[in-house]
């Protein structure tokens, strides 16, 4: 690999004045959670969940392993969020219940984990504050001034730590938006300040280190969805993320305009969207934004709804309706239904499905496809090469992002004259150790996940998810043999039972003839006592070769004694 | 829905005098097998396999429901395949054990069927004929005349069917390339002069009929890899489909002016790559291509490998590479590996997650995302517009694609000047009836899927996916009772197994509540004897319910008496 030369001019003997760890990403080093240490300091940056991949099945979410902080829990003075998405937030009620240190966040960020706790009943005991973009916090000898940046959120900040080592600059997520919604821009002027100062180590957002040029601004979506509103004959539905607070702006002006009112529709909408208005995040003239009740007695040319499911998720509203399966809103001749998002990788398909079952309903559907309804939350190349040059860092890391990303914004860096050998690719658990005069990875911790299962967690040690596999996809046969410990002895009839295997008009006969299988295999050692361990690898043998010829499948096969 | 406005001038009462059935598409409509029927005679039009989707948990193939072409198989004259892909060959060896007729396929689709059906054992009494463009043949009353088409296979072809009703066009896969690797164009003169002739109907392919503007051509494809071949420092690794002969026939002449030569890696690779070779759809000096254990004692500088894996399939030649798993091949510093395909929606994250553990052991990777090392072949909007008005066809059914893509397409033949009312946006399994004055929608037949599965094959309406899925989320609890029959009553220790269900660390706790519960639960009516459904629906409420509540999750109960 490019980067990782090693350091510049080692001092292998001296301990490092700064250690940096990314502590969960799933994949996208960092995006949940980075822990800055410093002497006898840690400050933590964001404390997000990570949505299960589809491998990981049944699992409903995944949260940071935060074994480190807790062994070290008396040097963590606080947990400082960059915004208020669910991958730098959602972990903190898992979090707090461990590691019950102050949490610092700017505004929307702040009421969206109040929300947040409060469902979790566990907003009571926490140490929550509200902090505006140019506060400054002192943690220890680690001071953090919040800088005010722009992202697919409102309130989205750049966090510098000024440690006795230097000064650290945590971009958060980003993008460079020039004309943003609600007014808001990344404050270039601060960065170029800092980087003035002398910023020791950057680290900043990978996401689209990838592509070339600039990202559009979200001016390109207020104009499109301005366009399909004025054009739209029926109703108006808009699937997009809650947390687009920016979007929901950009549909009520739209609105305003052609004459519409605006409903949000389903709980996380509903309560996002009466939360940004009241706010002041949303604005609209009074009468604007109403309920379903109240929008769905207009005339259908006047109405528009907002809520999710742009991502295809089962239970959200979008796909209820594309289903036929909405308790209260079907797809009507003239509907224009805007699906505002890109589909998350790994969520493609059952996104198409999601707008191909809305179009056999006769819907007109617009999406990113084929029309510029959404623009992304994060800079692309030319932007990340901005940062760089504002800042002008010592050493570089980026972060949030998959490995290639990583490559490709470490490879920018480089072409804007940042030394090779000061730009660092780091893993999840991998601790970089920074000093004046040189830099290195010095160790490693095991930074794995913890699965949130129900109500239960586990780690990536578990066997439970292999065990799901094996039987997502070959099911299992469960042999029932009443067997006499004292004698050694199989007395009586086998019961062989299976689920996930074969169809069930060829189950009765493969359970039938397994049985006689394996009851005559066993017969063939009758009158030796048998210990049970035998009979069980006896039962797999036997009975895993005959189904595997006979099906050609190797379903997971369990026996049971059961005492007679 | 914009289309299907129904019939122009309908007579309700009159037979149609063909009709169009797409059978098999997942999705993607027509895709893999299109029946047309006019009076005594069917021909089919491709016999493809759908590659499982990713609900479709432990399923290895999916194939069209011939039900109804075996019901009428006195009338199926032929199946015309129109290109070599897997998705419009690839059930032939299934399909023609049931039904055994004629099959007509272009000199490269001949030979890949050929070893297909040798692979399974089923070639002899087959009846395959080879075909070029250009050859007309008799099918009944129906006459098939294959047109010279361009795809990302060589010898692809659209397919005229002359009927009694009227000219039917079939264009198969294809895209416009007026520069393609090996020189084959699209007959655009035949497509004309059938068009004057008069086409009844056009059957054309959709898959890229979102996408505005053309296709590039594969020029610009060896363009890019002769640039990453000329620039590559040490040994270049490059992954593709084994059907895309042409990107082969392109690293091959990168690599002869670049002073490399290739060895193909991976058994369908070396395969495909000999049979193009031995039939000349690969042109190379003699000693350019070579087997790896010649290729790999020559310097890096001179080596290529061309192999799979493309689509991050777990066991191919690359992804092996990619996860240190290869037995011979692992990547040293100075490796180019190319990814030289796009993702097939579905195999994002594994592409991703590959392209990933090649960039972390150092190897520097090109990949559609980042340079023009692939393009796709199907034709973009202009392209399909271009089709539409060589041909100008009387009624239009958009095939080959998603059901968005299908309506893009009829939104584009609307724009170009066919009536609305003669274009029909079809669903696998309807009948379209067309004559001479009226088309619609006739009837609707059974088009549903075969899944293959080891060595069984079942059909949608199977329960075994459904138990999958349930297993794969909550895994399952086996309650052993002890039950005896005569008695009614419960005598002895039930015995509890699970898997998949919770971490091994609760497992036992739980399992020996469980059974606890249970027995309390059915001890509770000691005394009367009790009916063994009684006891089967009282241990899955009491235990589902109490496992709910420990912990979130609801797993598959089932009971099993063991007579004593």
């Amino acid at each position: 690999m490019a980067a990782n030369q090693g350091s510049s001019s080692r001092n292998t003997q001296s301990t490092p004045e700064l250690r940096v760890i990314p502590l969960g990403g799933l994949g996208e080093v960092g995006k949940n959670m980075m822990a800055i240490e410093c002497g006898d300091d840690i400050v933590v940056v964001d404390a997000g969940v990570m949505f299960p991949q589809q491998d990981m099945l049944g699992v409903d979410l995944v949260l940071p392993d935060i074994t480190y902080l807790k062994e070290n829990r008396d040097k963590v003075r606080a947990i400082l969020i960059t915004h208020g998405h669910e991958d730098h937030t959602g972990a903190l009620p898992y979090v707090l219940r461990d590691l019950n240190v102050p949490v610092y966040a700017p505004p929307l960020a702040y009421s969206l984990i109040e929300v947040k706790l409060r469902e979790h009943r566990t907003l009571r005991g926490h140490d929550l504050h509200e902090v505006d973009a140019g506060d400054v916090i002192q943690l220890g000898n680690i001071s953090a001034e919040f800088v005010q940046m722009c992202h697919s959120i409102p309130d989205a900040c750049a966090i510098a730590l000024r440690t006795p080592a230097g000064l650290v600059l945590h971009t958060g997520d980003f993008k460079i938006d020039h004309t943003p919604i609600g007014g808001k821009k990344v404050d270039l002027q601060r960065l170029g300040e800092l980087g003035k100062e002398g910023v020791m180590l950057l680290l900043s957002d990978s996401t689209y280190a990838e592509v070339p040029g600039y990202t559009p601004s979200e001016q390109v979506v207020s104009t499109a969805l301005d366009q399909a509103i004025g054009e739209a004959k029926g109703r108006v539905i808009l699937a997009t993320f809650a947390s687009l607070i920016a979007r929901v702006q950009q549909v009520v002006d739209a609105a305003v305009k052609h004459g519409r009112k605006v409903a949000p529709v389903g709980r996380s909408m509903v309560d996002n969207v009466s939360m940004a208005i009241a706010q002041g995040y949303i604005k609209a003239p009074p009468g604007t934004v109403v309920d379903y009740k109240t929008l769905r007695n207009l005339p259908p040319e006047r109405q528009v709804i907002v809520t999710t499911g742009s991502q295809g998720e089962p239970t959200s509203v979008l796909v209820r309706i594309a289903n036929h399966d909405h308790h209260e809103i079907a797809i009507r001749p003239g509907d224009t239904v805007i699906v505002s998002a890109s589909p998350i990788p790994g969520n493609e398909r059952v996104v198409s499905r999601t707008i191909d079952n809305l179009h056999r309903q006769g819907a007109n559907v617009l999406h990113g496809r084929t029309a510029l309804v959404h623009v992304h939350g994060h800079a692309s190349q030319e932007e990340l090469k901005t940062v760089l040059n504002l800042v002008k860092p010592q050493y570089f890391v980026p972060i949030h992002g998959e490995y290639r990303m990583l490559v490709a914004h470490a490879e920018l860096a480089k072409a804007v004259g940042i030394s090779p050998e000061n730009v660092f690719i780091l893993e999840d658990g991998d601790i970089l150790g920074v000093s004046t005069n040189w830099a290195e990875v010095v160790d490693h911790i095991d930074a794995g996940h913890i699965y949130v299962d129900g109500l239960r967690q586990w780690d990536m040690k578990s066997v439970v998810l292999r065990d799901r596999r094996a039987l997502s996809r070959e099911g299992f046969v469960v042999v029932v043999v009443p067997f006499d410990r004292s004698s050694g002895k199989v007395i009586g009839k086998l019961e062989v039972v299976t689920s996930g295997f074969v169809d069930a008009s060829e189950t009765a006969e493969l359970v039938e003839s397994s049985a006689a299988l394996v009851h005559k295999s066993l017969d063939n050692d009758e009158g030796k006592p048998m210990e049970w361990s035998y009979i069980q690898s006896k039962v797999r043998e036997v009975l895993g070769s005959y189904l595997h010829k006979q099906t050609g499948r190797r379903p997971m096969i369990i026996s049971v004694a059961v005492e007679v």
